[in-house]
């Protein structure tokens, strides 16, 4: 695994807003390299650094290309986002599966690009030939329009999270208080049905094995730490009281 | 599998153009079920409609609530999102643990909610002490402020991601007793918190909220069926009985 990161390229963006909320969503997912192709408004740009929100290290660093060749001249991957299919031979990723792959070619040395087209029209064909793959992403077919800042934020996303997926730990616990042990529980366990018996819940004895199980099933999925324990034991206690 | 979808909560949003922007990112992921707790501005909200850009489905069947737990009276399992850790104990969900989790509570005939805090402040301790489980995302740690509409657009991308890998995830058959309601666990916690105010559990007043907090996060992990809630009414009855 390298650190390396893909570069993120806007082609023709139309508002300074949004290329600052690129910004901003690159720079979540620890992104910082973004080039523009033309942008429409001239740069810098005084919208874009107020809707970057403090992303100011990846507009200050932000180039600008004349043409989208230019602007890839020192990459060896390119991926083309789009949302409609193209009569084009192409590879075609999800962003899952592009996140992967543009792991794979940093790892063998590559550097990378992601090329997002204007925000209403999208790439052309000329730059579609010019990807070596493309990304489309898996919206609801019958509303997909996703705004520019939306889709750099999922593919900024989907590369942190291919990263980070070798220590997705499954359930993590909040806090750092010990767990109560099974022989804490259990100890918990038998003071509550010896109270039980006392005070007659148990209606019949046919019936109290079934009910312990019940009781336990439910009250074992807590999870509980010592802390916990020792309220429930309260809780108990208080009830008792007259 | 089933298609049901989550439903998302905003609680105290401030901006109708983020409500609208969220209803956007939801159905741009095929979810339409919005509530709010609360909003600032008035509601229906014109400006929320305008940033919808088309999603008007989602926004004309919003329904609006005075409490986060009126707003979940019919759920089964609460995710709250949250960017920093809490005290309490918890568990805590990756964006796709999350939807991977939500997918298999659906599978179990479970209706869930997603929750949002307000656009700057977040969830406070005692919605969290609601929720079953916590999601938090995996932004960069020195940039991670994701806006209302991006974090909502995440945990909906991720939820139909994860639909698309489960196509071989085997439809789980549930357990034959019905799941308790949010609405049914509030009548349980707010009998048994009464009991304990008579039996002078709450030694002080100013602890009294942490020491509510600690319980309902204790107790709301045991992701009750109605069964087993009358099992701790049951129980709570047989202590107090002299």
């Amino acid at each position: 695994m390298t650190d390396a990161k893909p570069i993120i390229v806007l082609k023709h963006p139309q508002l300074g807003e949004n290329i600052g909320m690129v910004a901003r969503a690159m720079l979540n997912f620890g992104l910082t390299e973004l080039r523009l192709v033309k942008p429409r408004e001239e740069w810098p740009n005084d919208k874009a650094l107020s809707t970057a929100s403090g992303a100011i290290e990846v507009i200050e660093n932000t180039k600008v290309y004349e043409t989208l060749n230019e602007a890839v001249h020192d990459v060896h991957m390119v991926y083309g986002t789009t949302a409609r299919s193209r009569d084009m031979v192409n590879i075609i990723h999800s962003p899952a599966t592009a996140a992967h792959d543009i792991q794979e070619q940093h790892n063998t040395g590559k550097k990378t690009a992601i090329v997002f087209g204007a925000e209403r029209t999208g790439l052309e064909n000329d730059d579609i030939a010019l990807c070596n793959a493309l990304i489309t992403y898996p919206t609801n077919p019958d509303f997909s329009s996703l705004n520019l800042a939306q889709a750099v934020l999922l593919m900024s996303y989907e590369l942190m999270r291919s990263e980070n997926e070798a220590s997705d730990i499954k359930l993590k616990k909040g806090n750092n208080t010990p767990f109560a042990t099974r022989a804490e529980f259990d100890n918990f366990l038998n003071r509550l049905y010896d109270d039980l018996e006392d005070k007659g819940f148990f209606k019949t004895e046919k019936m109290k094995p079934v009910m312990k199980q019940n009781i336990e099933s439910m009250l074992v999925r807590m999870q509980m730490t010592e802390q916990e324990l020792n309220t429930l034991h309260g809780i108990i206690a208080a009830m008792k009281r007259y």
